[in-house]
């Protein structure tokens, strides 16, 4: 059971969806840094179940206190712990499910890996636990923002196979990506992609997409070589979110099909530094970051809780019409924006404060 | 720096291009298991360069040494250390490259990062760090072998715009990826990918593509949740191989486009133990082994060293024509068959270790 | 800022005295153990303050909650987060030091550190911060009882220059050394100490002493050579401990005094087991345990803070005289009983699951 | 099977007696340090046995090469493999051994462990291992001391009750250890021990002792809070050496036995900085450095191996008197003082590097 992650800046969380709460240790975090709940409640905000009408009717309010690690606003470099307590849990909702492994849940390899299952199904598969994420997350990017003026901005990029067009890499800020319910940048396409999730749940039905990420203002030089690559780093981070399948970054799978003279990035000035020409690479070079832009996709499959029945097996293979009743999200693309943020920070963090060790 | 990977199963892996030798440190290894140099010379000698006129030219034996750890045939338990001297180095061709940054290589994000580079450019990028982890992964094939009959084989499934049709996941044989040189098991693709190669080759150029690896008789209940999920830890482990710039596990990106209902993997019985109808999940679900065969997919990009003439600039910004004249190979996908089963590996063994300590 | 411990079985701590609480996430507790509160509340009492009249009036209730990773009394396999709120904490006692440093406290030392400090000076070095150590090791505890019949018993073994007889190291108890306030399991002894303890409190001074510590039904084979060594980990975790200045395992510092021919432990059959005649080793051998019991003390200096003026210096270095007013023990030594308990229980714990991945 | 240390600066070795040599690995040293094999061959030649007649008569060249990580004599900042080839092992001295587990040895706790042995006997506890540690700690040395001008330098305390009289901790040199075989800087103590040495040597027994340890011009604010404070990860270091019994800081256990307001290290200005008028601290307050020397000692057992025959049992039980033939030293104190010195080294360097971070 690995909670923890960060080699400096390192982030544990803990917590299911029917105990006492949910939460997060960060270690490692510099201190005299000026930080408060505010500061962590507005991605919490962004995360949190029932903004709109497209995500689940679950109402949490999912309201952050600091427990440690902070005094007058400023953070000690001690472990700072949070905690959000779980409100509105309606167990019963989930009890019919007890005796049936659900269909791509984890049910079935939880009980296979310990013996025992929280009653919640899933334990800390659930999305509830990328709370603590969040939540660290926010307290990276605050020290990424103060050290080095870096943005991370993600957006819901495709919807079934509804693709928004290109966005612009530079200048596309969270406010933009807010302005919707499905954070799609493009007003068009965010219809069509709200309208298409509106489908799916009067089916009782689920659908999957992509989420893009850029980060600005990376220092070159982060990313430690062999084994911790930036982009082996990021692909870990984004590959242990719930519901994800895929990675890639900058060219990425169709970069597959390109030739070296045409996906080589050439060098050229910009400004006092050297960069590149086009950006391929997705800003990182033998895993360490170029000063360019890391631009990265993540692939989010249909949630596997659907209200349509299904016909599967109990845990002694016995056939079943398997129908869920609990509240669940068509679509997890919207909310799990700022999820990946808050991932790509903690890799970001992380690698700036490894990378300090050096000068 | 970070050179080191895994938890329980550890490998550390050293060495440039143009130092004595590169190798690997295995820290972990189970006691009494039985190992030779014959076991890791195999996999190694898949690896190398020099094996057919697709690859480069450079020549290496690449013969390995056990200088510790195993005794009479015998793993102790104690660390395994692994020694490949570097013999056919020629620096002299690399020496034109010193004061201009090549392309999309490390050379320019290693001078930012330490503020020295090996003479060889890209240090610890060069394919031949791989040696050590491929020499690590054929011990961790030898334990999850012997200890679950498990089998990992991976193919090329994509170079550039060329894709073999569909495989049988579950008769796949090394034998049948090896009998040609692609490693591509559907020999009339082969020989497609073979003359793309070759065409590449004569122009100067480089060309990428996607290797696809499946894993057999892996144990249910393996991989540690949230941050060390299965998905999490392969991802990592393929995007450190050089020059991978994309990771998908099961229905992987193409999964994004569709429904819940379609993408859900019902339960059924086979034989005496539950499994699924589908395998869209690809062996995983919540991070955790489900007993399924794991299937994942990883993008390589045209590599970054190629014959023709590149307009860039040097390390100061001066427009530069850069014409490279090493020894390198228009397409690595054939080569990196062997690693990335060793990346693989060297995951599974750690992860059932590490559930080892739960039963 | 380490305040993470172990490998498998790993403790996180968080807190300092002046914040909302302070607490502990223990991740890689096996699944299926039986857990109440009440298992980790019993061990919390023996720490606590204000348990008789030779430690600190400060009172304080530290009432155990488990936020995490238990169900219906047993453990889910998941983080157990437990949290233990603040409540006695007068900050105003505290703030007359706040300009200077206090004598060989950590005041100065985490100014140099962090460049900030908590209001209560030395922040994680707070007695209070063991609070999670303990709590995490009676988790630790749980599982070695159950798993081996493992148990561990630590008493004070000297206060100042007043030392206990040699106790049965096979038969001690912790009812034994419950029986009196001093936790020396030798009644007359006791008394002597506690006489002692008293007329330093009177002074405003404190005393030293040393915590000796017993673990029976350790089995052979724990302990992971070279840098983890059984000793080495207990050393670190004795060493970890606020106020800890030695440690010593088997004969140690006296053990130097003796010749090999002496020193040796002769192997002898105990009934089905290898066993050794004498025990100056300490139940380890080549960092491994042998089934002998672990035997170790730990020295404790005579604590910082105390009544009696002292002249020392503001941070800036102009004299001062220096009268403290908060309340303090004017000896650790009771107290510490249980914090030695539950680091040896950590250690022990973790190596266990450590051994368990070779079998 | 740990044989790994350190966070940021890590040291990993290998190697048997037995087996082709050993070494370490070391990753995370910073780049662009100067560095030759000289450097490292120095602190080898201390360590390496048969220097003189105190010692075993086992010659061994212990050359030293570097394998990778350095070129052009700098440092790349890429892992620094270094490999010590075994050259005289007469394995048939130690044939006798094998179904016999030799007193206070680690041959029966392998066994226990691995269920499988190094034909030497104790395997990773060997004497030999330490190379691998030697090596490492002087690249550790080499960084502190350019970085910082910090001096480490150690010497043997005690040898059996021959105790040396108080050294001048802030003048001590290497060269005045060095100036007599058994490295106690005081010449008459020298002769005493020597010739303690060599009568137990004649007997066909060995003897133990203490060696002590300063630390000099140590930056404040090195060390990690809670588990890994810098008098923990030194204990733990230090414990980890074959044949340690016991650590202590400062004042140690003598300190036990004084009055908090003896013990307490009033601050006073030293120059331009704070310092402490005594230093029973040892150079540590709350786990992190104050800018005074550090200052430790170290419990040597006398070793195991003697040349007096012993009566014991073979593995099944059986009775068994043992006399050992190998070559072994009656003391291994002077050959200690480059170990302790390596592993303070190791564990300053790490503490340095991950202090930087904070900066």
């Amino acid at each position: 059971m690995s909670s923890t992650f960060g080699t400096i800046f390192r982030v544990s969380t803990f917590g299911e969806s029917h105990c006492k709460g949910v939460g997060a240790v960060i270690d490692g975090c510099p201190p005299r840094l000026e930080l408060s709940e505010d500061d962590i409640q507005k991605q919490l905000d962004r995360r949190r179940p029932g903004q709109s009408r497209l995500a689940t009717d679950r109402k949490e309010e999912d309201t952050v206190s600091i427990l440690s690690g902070v005094e007058h606003g400023k953070t000690l470099g001690t472990p700072i712990a949070l905690f959000v307590p779980n409100r509105d849990m309606r167990p019963s909702d989930y009890k019919a499910m007890t005796p049936v492994p659900r269909p791509s849940h984890a049910d079935y390899t939880y009980e296979q890996k310990y013996g025992i299952r929280a009653s919640s199904g899933g334990g800390r598969s659930s999305a509830r636990e990328t709370i603590g994420r969040v939540a660290g997350g926010a307290i990276a990017e605050k020290y990424l923002a103060l050290s080095f003026h870096l943005e991370i901005v993600a957006w819901v990029d495709t919807v079934g196979d509804i693709t928004s067009p290109e966005q612009d890499h530079l200048s596309l800020s969270r406010d933009a990506v807010d302005r919707n319910q499905v954070r799609c940048p493009d007003p068009a396409t965010a219809e069509k992609m709200a309208q298409a999730i509106l489908n799916c749940k009067e089916e009782g039905d689920s659908v999957g997409g992509i989420v893009a990420c850029v980060c600005r203002g990376v220092p070159p030089g982060l990313g430690e070589p062999v084994f911790e690559k930036m982009e082996a780093k990021l692909a870990q981070a984004m590959l242990s979110i719930p519901a994800t399948k895929g990675f890639e970054i900058g060219s990425g799978f169709a970069g597959t099909r390109m030739r070296g003279s045409q996906h080589n990035d050439p060098f050229i000035m910009k400004g006092d530094r050297l960069g590149t020409q086009t950006n391929f690479s997705g800003g990182v070079q033998g895993g360490i970051t170029n000063g360019e832009p890391i631009l990265f996709r993540v692939a989010f499959k249909p949630v596997a809780t659907i209200g349509k029945p299904q016909e599967t097996t109990d845990f002694q293979g016995n056939p079943v019409t398997l129908e869920a009743k609990g509240r669940h999200d068509p679509c997890v693309l919207p909310r799990a924006v700022p999820i990946v943020e808050s991932m790509a920070a903690l890799v970001l963090a992380d690698m700036a404060l490894r990378q300090a060790s050096r000068q």
